[in-house]
């Protein structure tokens, strides 16, 4: 099974404090790297973590808040030099194109690639993307502005080939995808070997919700039921829960109802506010509903293999 | 003497490389900050430093590539949050302001305080801003761009009162300013007293050059003639003396030329290529023709009265 990973460059809020960047992650899935939000400095924390940039394709943004999207002028610039020719897709609000359109107007005139806007409509939960392995929907969320979470989901794969049934029945390799598809072999014989002893179940897909930043929305928890990781903002402690309502954001106790509400595997908690200064202390208040809940850090790398209970 | 100080926030050059950030710093001088250009992750590298953002009023821009520039979205949009109220001046090539215009239509509709742009003109060495105490000049760069280097001055003060003069002569306080400014005093008895023996001369003036991104280019030397402090940029080692041309930079050597030549107390050497993995050696190339060499870093804090021989 391909690795599926989280990588935390960014999980701040607006004001830098703390040390924290602002919002940006990597997700990677079937091969391919996914960016959600990508906040100032995210290239920069990119290249500290040694992670090449050409398997991305895809930048999902929630919405047009500085501190999800002042790293793209950067970003966009650097691909450009690292002499990238493939096409970069942008989904995001429709607010986000015009600053789009200005860092390439002013900035990206000798460009080799092309970045392609795609409007993602945050009042739907709809797919905005899919290619041949991962499906990706958008999660209408409430905040100041237009803003959408995204939900990435790897599509079903075929059964496992087991090597050791075709040697046994002397099929050839040749046969290995009809296999794959379901056939049955019949031996010389005219022994009938059913599908279901020639190989092993397919790899239950993964799912990865981001649902930031967002005011408490129950209604959310129905669109990310039973997904394997779920990273909830998680701006504001109860003690701040009424600016939390005010700002439109949630408190890491509203986070873990969400998770708890979706039947989530695995929270992780973030985008936090300069008045967090004691991670460990907000975690506890997420815990105290959904104990599995994981506090994102800059420079965290989540493998699904070991944080998600099989 | 108040201090002057130079707090290097970043020294790296277009494309994140070796954990260094774009060009960005920060001068204190007579009780003031000014920012020299500021590419992403300015203000994440400020807070780091734990420097408060208010006595900062003008940003000097040297040129509008993104590793000089990306970094002003965050701060201007910060300082907002921040509830500032006084008006931020941005002194610039003319080509930065339509993103300067950008980000503030995009991203500041609710912002409390004015963004003020002054076009620099990039083919002249002239006074581009002034206040009571201090004044700043353009320095024509020839890059790939209208790029302009800028040279901070100290304006002279007045000379220090000797107060167990004023004692000794029992001269009233209220007459200190007059004779600060060269009055001398006539005593009782009619002696004079000269105003030399009342006052001590005047702390020498300071200046900065900041000298990024340019050609290496002999003729700036009669522009910062006997500075204290040069920043040049030195982004190739000269092994890659070649390239430094025809990207319009210049090699660690030829920073030195320059120092040497405008006979500065100190030079500082910054905006590394990725290729400069050995500082060091770098910086060896530098003192071969000027020793009072210093090469910079992330978060270096360079204070006048401990990096120039009086």
């Amino acid at each position: 099974m391909e690795p599926m990973k989280i990588y935390i460059l960014g999980c701040g809020s607006a004001k830098p404090a703390n040390g924290h960047l602002p919002s940006c992650q990597l997700l990677e899935a079937r091969g391919k790297l996914f960016m959600i939000d990508c906040g100032e400095g995210a290239q920069m924390q990119w290249n500290r973590m040694g992670l090449g940039m050409t398997r991305l394709s895809h930048i999902f943004i929630t919405h047009s808040h500085g501190d999800h999207c002042f790293g793209l002028p950067g970003l966009i610039s650097t691909m450009g030099l690292l002499g990238r020719t493939a096409d970069l897709h942008i989904h995001a609000p429709a607010d986000l194109k015009p600053f789009i359109d200005c860092t390439l107007n002013l900035f990206c005139h000798e460009m080799g690639y092309n970045v392609i806007f795609h409007k993602v409509d945050c009042t739907a939960n709809q797919l905005v993307h899919e290619d041949r392995s991962v499906e990706v929907w958008s999660i209408p969320l409430r905040h100041r502005m237009p803003c959408s979470g995204y939900l990435f989901k790897e599509k079903p794969t075929l059964p496992h080939i087991r090597p050791e049934m075709l040697e046994c029945y002397n099929i050839p390799v040749s046969q290995a995808n009809n296999i794959k598809a379901g056939m049955d072999w019949t031996t010389e014989d005219g022994e009938v070997i059913p599908n279901s002893r020639l190989t092993r179940p397919a790899d239950k897909p993964r799912s990865y919700a981001y649902c930031s930043d967002t005011l408490y929305t129950p209604s959310i928890a129905r669109m990310i039921e039973g997904c394997d990781v779920l990273y909830h903002e998680a701006t504001f402690s109860d003690e701040f829960e009424v600016r939390a309502k005010q700002t439109c954001h949630s408190t890491a106790r509203q986070a873990a109802m969400i998770a708890q509400k979706a039947k989530v595997k695995k929270l992780v908690i973030g985008h936090y506010s300069g008045r967090i200064k004691d991670i460990e202390s907000h975690l506890g208040e997420a815990r105290e509903v959904f104990l599995d809940t994981i506090a994102s850090e800059e420079g965290l790398i989540l493998d699904f293999d070991t944080v998600v209970k099989k």
